[in-house]
Order: structure tokens, then C-alpha cells, then sequence
């Protein structure tokens, strides 16, 4: 059986996160649920405590690299649409041998319940990973922030040049949104829910100890326990998917900057290990960020796709209940690679002070046109006329005689000396990092 | 100059919600933003409380409907690429006329800061009208759960009958998501933040005072404040976004269900004022419910875009930025028109007990099939097979000789009633009922 | 290394087409064209013929399933951000211990010819299966609407019974939209071109031979030749990605109609295997429609991102190029499971007629209210009322007293018949089978 | 009721596509068909003329801006979910007055066709702005690629300097991808069909003269004639989105280069009105690029709901089928509107190709690397590793002394001479060129 992902996940930087949302890691978490399920039952009394550990201990074996031919059991999951089916009853064959009855493994549950369950396994194993490169990528862009707080470079708006900034205050409107979307990954990360219903839904099967089977089994499993069965309710997912497409899009900000900026004509920074190429040995590929760049971007059409499957009909749907399983394993490997390339394009990224000095000076003085035209008004009524002739002229404003009829040569170069025109920059890098998030998490 | 929204925003029940999204809402939000700002000017000191004052009137003025020509606005946009320029030139003549300087008007601000913050009372304004009609919606659905907590129907999966349930536990999937949305819905609009950076987002040219003119600015416009300007971290927007994007999803979810259970052949329920037809009298089409679907499902690949859009590339995005001005604003008029059809669909639906019963008894009692097996079990280990053969024959389990056999005709009456086999349904509803959020805003 | 596909591919149709989307189709048809451009620069005599045989007998062994480690090429990938550096390095040394010069082997291309030839070839390999698939539903469905031309159904507007129709009728429109997008899938698998351009497009290190080069290549491979290098004009990519997502629209519709009609109140159909439940044996779950439209239902969004990625700045996109290869293999994988799925269902679709006549009779007549009330008309003016009243009452039309005043027993009889209403029904069958497109290809 | 369009429409270029695709031009659409539909009934024999005339002088008039009131009928189209009916009652009690029999209006018709009709008709009306202005734009396009055949320029690729090539190479890459979304777009255009089949698709109420009708109906609106009618099957709809995401992307494409070329950094480029800005003299904002970015970027997503709409269950889809008249008149008004943009961009475009050489020379020949490496060979074994050392140091190659031991002056400065080492770009333009469609339509 022909497979994907050892080619292009490590492009996509996925490498690691895609560990825990392979099919084997289905299959794994899949057999967690199940056994969860069993030991739940010995739990609330309704199993042997016995049985619990046979269960538990098959599901450990199947789950073991090879434990299972998962070509054949993705063979088996065509006739129902689903692999818990012919999982299940591999599993009661499994420990039937040891005596253990076929009710004690699966009891009251619907193929919905064991896929769900285990979707928010995957997704607690692969998030915390997407949370650790997303976290790293807020840190390296803060340090960034803190030392280049008033290093200045040039602001461009609408792809020109408009106004002297610093650095600090571009990496800080990286980590600012970084750190939003790590926070909402968290809260999501740390609230994932049990989803338990049964067939319908009702939990007859279980009546009447079907909550308190529900309860256990979310604390088997470290999820949260849920209200009621959410298998038509798809908040969870939603929330879920969009948060995944805000992490992409936190990350996709400073990558495509970085991407800019490494550019041949501005220079202003180089990763640490850039992509080259033999023939062109000049070239310094931004790799990470480029490729950053390319999984956040197929992000936003996975969440739609997502919110496009809250519409699940009646007690369990037709379709967008299956349309589901891979879109979300998608969105955690795309974003998680995202997080992960950015990390690795901020660590050790080189920052060209010298480039962004000489980019100010592109404009002689002309990105500060507006603080010029206020000190010469001091002095004449025709201060905009004569900076917007020297503009429409091409002429330095440290150089323009009509201006150095009003100011002294002091002046104007103070005048337009970028490192002068900051503003707030600094202030706000210092606020964005006084309100980073602290503690334990990072 | 031809327009758009008058003859569909009443059939996707946007009337109400598009009132705030109009050419003249953006008008009187943009108008509203400069007052504030000359406003938060006085504030700090740097203006005359006079000159806020007749700033603010002179936009009161040009913002009621008629107060400036809209369509010269839209013209005159084209050249910048927004209509702060040339709304800020009207502005300063008229009140130049007054005596107010040029510099109390649009100070230190750019067209970005303006279009930002003018989004966010448009958001607050319309969001305010979403909330309400999805609220209203959930209460439906909560009353609908509350009286039909025990009222059998059958429960599908996957098209198919499955089992009973009950009505009220449906409708409790319905508000459950519903109140989830909401509760979102409410927290996004009661932080949407000022914007205000200034040209580059250094706020440079109110230096010193611009941290403090963006907190002013903030509270004359009942914004939340800053940390920093976001221009270019667009997660604010996101969030908005996705959050519009679970609100449609958790409204599409009871459209579907209405929809299909108002089919001729389920006929469980029926709109209090369906759409019919001259030529088809029996026709009852759920309008509500269908025009609620229709505005829903036009959302997702909203949130697509507004995703994105968070590829702010430096400190203004040349497009990005752009896209999301219209995008938010149909996300609103969609999200809010679902809401608002759902609200009336679900508002004095008429539920067809009696048509529930109907459809419950369509298989004969094979929807208990699993209760019946399980109390033929006690009996023969043939149980599962006599039940087998009936489902294939399509004999009734309560006229089966085979089952006859075993149990007597109390035994099997009381097995195939439905409503002795709802599980922890009405559990459920209490439950969810329960957890329901209160107070002010329900 | 763990990977993706074993599991779920099956689930969704995707065995078959899948085998020609793996990481070793990909490095197949990667190294298919490395030894197609060392062969075309045989044929234009710039290089042996010897040393293509050598590179061709290469390439093939490498082509082996474990010819090489694809884990490893993988992580090699990762720092150019493509396969293709690697795997010429590989090829080159193993082609140098023979003596041939690594000059032969990828002469005067870049990264992008050798990957977007490979997704040609990839395209076209896998695009075949899914015309297949696709051609096989189509005349499945063409095969219904012969045999059920004049076979009578309810037509349902709005999830409502409006009139009687044929299923003949309905199938038909099943094969004309399958039909389309299957003449525009043969279109555009039989003009995929070859894409070559070196480094920047300009061909400038194989000057002055670089067009008959990339000619010679194009024949090699059975690709169309280019007019000029498409690496940044992505038109062919989306009419590839739009193409697919309307082959899976097409797919879309039928599934849902077959999902919906074997729902048990409507039981029109049946998959001939259905997916069963051990424990609701009555539940006949049409799995292969059902997984058809879940398949379908992710495709809109991909072809979404393929057209974002039209947007390729330059010479060779930092992003958008990249983030085209798994969106593309996706869409081949989704489209072509779903077109497999819906031809299973399809293949053998079990259609109960009396089930039709059934949910034909359930209106009383009302269905033909518009026919009964033209008839009534030739004898009262109150002839639309009267049709009302029995609709308001639920009167069947074949019992209304007040309709009787009026009619005989056998007029009314002959007016309610759903056989005598068809309209154009077997018409528009004909015409819509005679339109097919037939020959060679089917 | 407050409306939408004036204020932004434009920004992004839709101000002519717009009129086409307004409230008012959905009425006279809607009222044309109404009015074709009576003379197709007289055509055939089952109208009077006259009748037919009194017709179609009503919906004129009707038609006349304040002809009827869109407030009101929008308000009526609530009820039924879309303004035909509302409409039809209008029209009927109009012609009524002069003896027109209800009858002869809305003839065995249903609100479906009657919409489907009407959006054929906008298209073709709006479409044709569309192709206008994208055929202008590939004109200029192709002008610029005329002129500026042999302009040498820098390549790049990832983002980095790679090799000189020409500005007509670029330019070519724009007209190709605008041309071929010409192609297909004037296809699409020229063969939009009637959609006719009555309430259930048979045309039951006009049975045996409904094929008749429908082909006499497609004859006065001078759309194709229908095989079957397509009201379920939307191949038609999806092939009109696509290609209008197709045109956005080939858009986009030039668009994004002229944005990065008019950098302040880059000045390759510059609009001939770019947008000002009175505090920056210096900024040139290539405001109509930008806007074509942004209203390009906004229809992939529209395009994928239009997909996703492809869903249409049974004979009138319950919500897929209202969502697709904003969504196709979106994608008219954006796709057109990015279209016009472009065309004002490029329309005197001022190409700097002083800026051109400079940026040529940045890297002191190194984007020549390959060729001076390939020279260096034949003198010395040490050729790759003297220019990588170059690189790494930033020598330039012109002054390199380990290159000048092995090279004279001359054969350096010819070997860095940019326009030496254009490869095939002139052949590539001139082919482009040649194969531009020619004749009537340009």
C-alpha cells in the first residue's frame, strides 16, 4: 500500500508533529479509547478490573509498531466507512482468547464515540507539539524585539517607504500575535472534551449508568468531562479548526516579512542556514520562511472546510462527520509545520543593521519629509512646496539649497536623521513585552 | 450609481443587521472615529474643547442620511484607496469655515487608523443585532428542548433510523452550539480594541503624547485600549471572523434538521409561516430554515479569506488590508441573516407529535432490534438471529412467531415502545438546560 | 517514519488512485523526467546516447520500490525546500560511477521544470483512474435513466413533494453533470504540457538549443510542448484544480440524492452492500454514497487554495509554488475517491418502485392539485378554492365530496394518476441519453 | 433601506461591472425574462401577440429606475424566499388592466427558471465588462512585452536575485495567463443557456409544447437553447465561477510584480497616477495594483462556495441554490473589478529601466556566477570554489583578483554584462507573442 508523508512533511517542517498523526497514531489512539472505555466500566463496577487490564494490555500490543496490519484493517474500514468496526472486533478476538467477553470491550458505544475521542487524543499529542514551536517562535521574535528595540529601519506601508521605525517594533507585532494564538491553542489544548453518546445519542445502551460511564472514561483519558454528547454539536471541532487557522496566520505575518527582507536589494536579514544552490552561490534562500509561507497558506481552506461541516444533520451525518478526521489532522500538521519553520527562521536570524541604515538613506531624507515640512514652517508659509518640489525632483533634503536657506546644516541633519523620528517605537516594544504572557507555559 | 442590498438582504433576513453596514454606517463610523479623535485631542490638551466640539457636530451633520453625497464620496476614494482622504479634506473645510484649524482634524492619524476603528463600531453596532437574533434563536430552541424533553422521536445516523430519542434532546444539540456561539460572540464584542498607530505605527507625529491621545481616543469611542497599534497583527480581526464563521455553523446544523423534518414524507415539523405556492397548495416550504441555510453556507470561504488576510506583509499590507473591509462586513450580514431566519423558523414551530410517533413505528419496533435481542437473549441463543431474519423478512419484532415463541404479547409491547427506551435522553436535556448560561444577557 | 494513506484512503474511495500519489509515485515520476531531459539532450545530439541509456536504466532501478531510502530523501528535502537537489546528487553519483558526467543529468533545469513535470506526469497517471471512475458512475447512471425512464417518483422542490416526475428524470441529471466534467477532465489530461525554463525562465544555460530541448523533453514524456516556461503563469494548474472540484460537484449531487432516498422513510433505494450494524440489523447505510459526498465535500476548499496560489510573484514564488504540490494530489485523491465511491453505489443501486409509488400516494393527490384544479376550472369558478379547502383539511383529492360534485370517480382518478403528469419526463430522457457524448473514450 | 456599493465599489475598479449587477439590474433581468417567456408563449402560437407586446411594454416600464419599488418588492421576496413571486404578482395585476390574462405571464414557470434566466442574463451584461477590461489589460501587457523585449532585468526567484532576464519575459508571463482567462472566459460568455423545466423540471403545465417553449424562449434571450433543463445540475454555474476565479489569478499575478517593483527599494516601476500623500511627498503608492491584489484575493474563496453549491438535492435544492446569486454577481463584480485595475495599472505603466540596470548590478556580477564559473573552467580546476569565495566575501566578480589572473578586463566585463546572458527571453517573447489570439475579439 502505497503511502504519504516521509517525502514532503519534512519540506513543510512537520517532521515531528506528523509522528502523531500518522496511522499509526490513529490506530494507537484509536485502541487508547477503547481500552479507556473498558476500564471505565470497571470503574463505575459494571466490569472485572481484570478485564479492564486484558483489554488494556491487548491495546497496547496492537498499538505497538507492526502490533497490527493497518493495510488490512484500512481494507476492513471500507465496508462500514469507519475503522473502529473491524478494530473492535479484532480486539474481542484478541482478548476473547484470554476469556474476556465480547460486552466488555466497546460496551454501549457507537464507531462515532471511539473516533471522536480519539481525534482529541491526536489532537492533545500534536497540538502540545504545534504549541511548543509556536512558543518557541513568540520567544525568538521577543528576543528579537528586546535587542533591535531601537535599532532603526525603515517603515514601508503599501510596499513604499513611509516613516523611520525599529526593528524592535516589527518583531513585536511578530510575537504579539504569535502569543495571541498560542494562548487560544492553550485554552483549546487544555479543554478538549469526551465525546460520548452511544448509538443515538442517548446512552440507552448504558441505562442508567451512562453518565457516569461517560465521566470516567474522560478520566481515563485526561479529557474533560462532557455536558452532554457532542456529536452533532461541532463547536469543538470549530474551535478547534479556526484556532489551528489563527496559529497559521500568526506564523504567516513575520514569514512573509522575513521573506521580504531577505530579499537581494533590501538585504536586512538572513537566516542562519539559508537555502544556497551550486550554480548561484550569491543566492541565501530563506528557506524556513518560504516554506513557512507554504503550509500557513493552505490553512485557511482547511478551516473552511471545517466550519462547512458544523452542518451535520440529525444524530449523526452523512458525510461531514467524515469529512472531518482528515481535515483536522491536516490543519494540526500544516499549522504545526508553519510554527515549527518559523521557529527555525527567527533562531540565529542574522539581522543586517548596516543594510537597514543604508535603506533609510534611500530617500535622502524624504522619509521624513513630514517632520522637515514642520520645522521649516516655522520659518516660511511655502515649507510643503519646497519639500514636495525636492521630492518631485529627486533632490537629498539634507542637500536642498532652498531648505538650507531657513535651517543650518545642524539642523536639517538632525532633521533627518531617522534615529530622531521614532515616535512611541520603543515604548511599544517595551509595553508589548511587559504584557507577554509569563509563567509556567513559557 | 446603482446599489446593492435592498432586494436580497430581506430574503437572507439581513434587513435589520445590514442597517449598520451600509455605504451610509461606514460613512457615520468614519465620521465618528475623526470626532472622537479631535475629541481625544481636547482630552489630552492638545486641542480646544471648542474645536472638539465643532468637529463632532460638523460630523453629526454630514452623517445624517443626505448630510454628504456618497456617491462623489465612493469617487473620490478611488485615487487613495480609501475614503478616509477625501472624507478628512470634506471635514476640514467645513469646519475651517468655523475657525477650526486643519491640524484639530485627522491628527497624527492615517487612513488605516481611521478604517480600523471605524470597523469596530461597525462590528459593535451589527454584532450587537447577531447576538441578539442568535440568542433569541437559542431560547427558541431551549423552550422547544424544555417541553419536548420526553417527546419520542426517532433518532437518525447517517440517514437511516437508529433508535429513539426525543425531541427536546435534539433541540438540545440545537442551543447547545447555539449558546456556545454566542458566548463567544459576546466576549469578541465586548473587547473589539481601538486602532491607532499613526502613519508608520510609531505614532511619531503626536510624540510624546500619542500613547496617551490612543487610550483617549479609545474611550471616547468605548473601545477597549491598546497594547499596541495592531495594523499589521490582525488576529483581532481573525477572531472576529471565526467567530462569525461558528455562529453560522452552529445555525446551520438546526436549518438542516428543520428542513428535512418539515419533508412531506417526516412532516414532524412545520414553520408557523411557511412559503407556499397557488399552484401547489400542500406545499409548506420551511422559508425560514432554507434562506437560514443559504446565508450560512456562504461563510466558511468568508473565513477563508479573512484568514488569509493576516499575511500583513510590514506595517501596511499592500491588498491584504484592503480585502477585509467588505469581508467582515458580509460576514456580519450573512452570519447575523442565518441567525435572524433561524430565530423565526424555530420561533413557533409547530412539532407534529403525533408524526414522530408515526415515523417511529415505520419499522415495525426494528428500531428497539438491540432491546429486543437482548431480552430474547434470556431465552434461546438464537435471540440475534430470530431478530435477523425478521429485519430481512421486514416482519413487525411484535407480530414475529419466532419471537412470539419466547415472549409473551406485554413482553414484546412493552420492548418496541419507544419511550421506554430514551435512555439518559430527558437526563440530558436537564443537563444542558442546566448548564445553560443566565443573567443579563438571556 | 510514520505515514498517512493506509488507513483512511480506502474509507474514501482513494485505493486505486492513491498508488499513483505516494511519495514513490512522486519520486517515479521525479526521476521519469530526470532521465526523459538527460534522453532529450540525446536526441538534440548534446549529449550520448549512452549516457541516456545509463541515466534512464538509473533512474528506473532508483525507481524501485526501495530502489532508495525515501525517509532520507525526505530529510534531505528539507533544506532546499524540494526532492529534486537531492535526488540528483543521488542520481548523479550513481550515474558517475559508470562514467557518465554530471553535466547529463538535470542540464540547465531548475528545481521547479523537474517538479512541475512530475505533477504532470503524476496528473495525468492518477487523472486516468479518476476519468475512469468517473466515466464508469456516469454510465451507471445513464443506465438507470434508461431503464427507469417512465418510472414515476415524486420530484421533491424544497425538500417538499411538489409533482410527479420519472427517476429516469432524475438520473439524468446525474450523467449530464457526471458527463460534463468528464469531457473536461479528458480535455485537460490530454493537453497537459511540459514545463521548462532553467533557472530564470529564460533557458539561458542551454542557449542556443533550449527550445528544441524543451520540445524534445515535452515528446519524451508525452506531455503537450509549451509555447513558453508556465512557471509563474499557474493557468494550467487551476484549470487542472477547478476541473477536479467540478468532477467532484458532479459527484456531489447523485450521492446526496442516494443518501436522502435510502433514507427508511423514503426507501427508494438501496446500495446493493450496503453497511450494516450487528446491533440495529434493520440499519442499511448507504456507505458509498455516504463516503462520496464526505470525500466531495473537501474539495471546494482545495481548489480555493490552488487558486490563491495563482498569485506567484516573480520568477519562482516564495510560497505559493510549494504550497501547490499536496493541494493538487489531494484534489486527484478526493475527486477521484469520491467519483469511485459514487460509481459503487451506482454499480447495482437497488430501486424500489414501490416505495416510489408509495411516497407518490402520500399527499392524497395533492401533488397533482394543479392538474385537478385546471380540470375543475371547466366546471366552477371556485374550482382553486375548493383545491385549497381539501388541502387545508388534508382531504385526500380521490375522496373530496366537493370535488366529486363536479368530476366523476374515473376523471378524478385519471387526474390524480402521478403516470399521467410526467410532462416532458421520458422526453427529456431521450434527448438527454441521445446527447451523450459516446465513442472511443467510453 | 440603507444599501451597499456606492462607497466602495470604486476602490476596486467594479464601478462599471456594478451597474450591471445591481439591485436595479436584477429587476430589469428578472423582468426581461418574464417578458420573453409571454412572446415565447406567442412565438409558439399559445399567446397572443398583442398580449406579448402589453408584456413587454409593462416589465420596461417596470424596468425604468423608480419603474417600481425595490424597497417593497425586496420586503415581499421574504415570504417566498426570492423576489419572483412578489414580481410576477406586480406584473400580472399591470397587464391585467389591459385585458392581458393572468395566464399569459410566468407561463408553466417557476421561480427557478426565472432566476437561473436572469443570472444568465447579468453575466452575460456584466461579463462583457469583465472581458473588456481583462482583454485591455493582457493588451497592455503584451504592449509592454513589445517594447520592452531586450529590456534586461534581474530575475528572481524565492525572493532572491537569480539571473538577468528581460521585462518582456515578465511581461509575457503576464499576457499568457491573462490571455488564456480570456479564452475561456469569452466561452463561457458566448454559450450561457436557458434554464427552463417548469415547477418539477418536466414542464408538466406546458406539456406537449414545453421544448418549444424553452427553445423559443432561449431564441428571445439570445442565450444557448437548453438540452434538459440544468436547475439541479450546476456544471453551468461552476464552469462561470471558475473561470472568473481563473481571470482573478492571472490578475493577481501582474498585480503582485508591479506592487514589489514600485518598492521604494526596487523602483522599477511606477503607475502613471500612483496614490500620494500629502504628509509623505515621496510615496507612490501603485494604488490601482494594490486594489486589484485585494479584489483578486477575495475570489477563491466564492469560487469555492459556487463548488460547494454543486450540492443540489432533488429537483430545487433547499439553500445551495439561493446561495449562489450573491456568490456568482461577487465573483462577477470582484473578478471584473481586479480586472479594470489592472488595466489602469498597466496602462502607462512607467517602466524605469535606469532602476532595471542598477538592480542588475547590485550583486557585482554574481547573478552571472554560473557563466563566469563556466569561462573560469577552461583555465582553472579551481573555477567553482574562486567565485564561491568571491560570493562569500562580497567581491565583485569585476574586481576580483583571483578571477582576474585567469580572465582579462575585457572577457570579465563582458562575461557580467547582464544582457549577454539573456538566454532564450527574446525568442520566449516573441513566441508569446506570436501565438496571442487574434481577430474580432481583440
Amino acid at each position: 500500500m502505497p503511502t504519504r508523508g516521509a517525502l514532503f512533511d519534512p519540506v513543510f517542517g512537520a517532521t515531528r508533529v506528523s509522528e502523531h498523526l500518522s496511522d499509526q497514531a490513529w490506530v494507537t489512539a484509536l485502541l487508547d479509547v477503547e481500552a479507556a472505555l473498558s476500564c471505565a466500566m470497571a470503574t463505575v463496577g459494571l466490569a472485572d478490573g481484570e478485564h479492564c487490564a486484558a483489554v488494556a494490555t491487548a491495546a497496547a500490543e496492537l498499538s505497538q509498531p507492526g502490533g497490527l496490519d493497518i493495510v488490512a484493517l484500512g481494507r476492513a474500514s471500507a465496508t462500514g466507512g469507519n475503522p473502529v468496526i473491524p478494530l473492535v472486533k479484532m480486539l474481542r478476538e484478541r482478548v476473547g482468547q484470554e476469556g474476556v467477553p465480547a460486552s466488555v470491550v466497546h460496551p454501549g458505544a457507537t464507531s462515532q464515540d471511539i473516533m471522536d475521542c480519539a481525534l482529541m487524543l491526536l489532537t492533545r499529542r500534536a497540538g502540545t507539539v504545534v504549541l511548543a514551536d509556536l512558543t518557541r517562535a513568540a520567544d525568538s521574535a521577543a528576543h528579537l524585539a528586546r535587542i533591535h528595540r531601537s535599532t532603526p529601519m525603515v517603515a514601508r506601508t503599501l510596499g513604499q517607504q513611509a516613516l523611520p521605525t525599529t526593528f524592535g517594533l516589527l518583531a513585536s507585532s511578530w510575537f504579539t500575535a504569535l502569543d495571541a494564538a498560542a494562548i487560544r491553542l492553550e485554552i483549546v489544548l487544555s479543554t478538549l472534551p469526551v465525546q460520548f453518546g452511544g448509538a443515538a445519542g442517548t446512552l440507552a445502551a448504558l441505562y442508567p449508568d451512562g453518565l457516569r460511564i461517560a465521566d470516567a472514561l474522560a478520566d481515563e483519558l485526561g479529557l474533560a468531562r462532557q455536558v452532554t454528547p457532542w456529536h452533532t454539536d461541532r463547536v469543538t471541532i470549530a474551535e478547534l479548526a479556526t484556532t489551528l487557522g489563527i496559529v497559521a496566520g500568526a506564523v504567516s505575518k513575520p514569514a512573509t516579512d522575513i521573506t521580504v527582507m531577505a530579499s537581494t536589494e533590501l538585504s536586512e536579514v538572513a537566516e542562519s542556514a539559508p537555502g544556497g544552490s551550486s550554480a548561484m552561490p550569491h543566492k541565501q534562500n530563506p528557506v524556513a520562511a518560504i516554506t513557512a509561507r507554504a503550509a500557513a497558506r493552505r490553512t485557511p481552506a482547511l478551516v473552511a472546510t471545517a466550519l462547512s461541516n458544523m452542518d451535520h444533520e440529525f444524530a449523526r451525518a452523512a458525510g461531514p462527520w467524515h469529512a472531518e478526521w482528515e481535515t483536522v489532522t491536516d490543519l494540526l500538521r500544516l499549522a504545526g509545520g508553519a510554527a515549527h519553520q518559523l521557529s527555525v527562521s527567527l533562531t540565529g536570524l542574522q539581522v543586517h543593521t548596516e543594510s537597514m541604515a543604508r535603506n533609510l538613506d534611500i530617500t535622502g531624507g524624504l522619509i521624513l519629509a513630514e517632520r522637515v515640512t514642520k520645522a521649516l514652517s516655522a520659518h516660511t508659509d511655502r515649507a510643503r512646496d519646497i519639500v514636495t518640489a525636492a521630492a518631485t525632483s529627486g533632490t537629498r533634503l539634507d542637500r536642498d539649497p532652498a531648505i538650507a536657506e531657513h535651517l543650518s546644516e545642524t539642523e536639517i541633519a538632525e532633521l533627518v536623521d531617522p534615529a530622531h523620528y521614532l515616535g512611541h517605537a520603543t515604548d511599544l516594544v517595551d509595553r508589548a513585552l511587559a504584557e507577554r504572557p509569563t509563567g509556567g507555559s513559557r
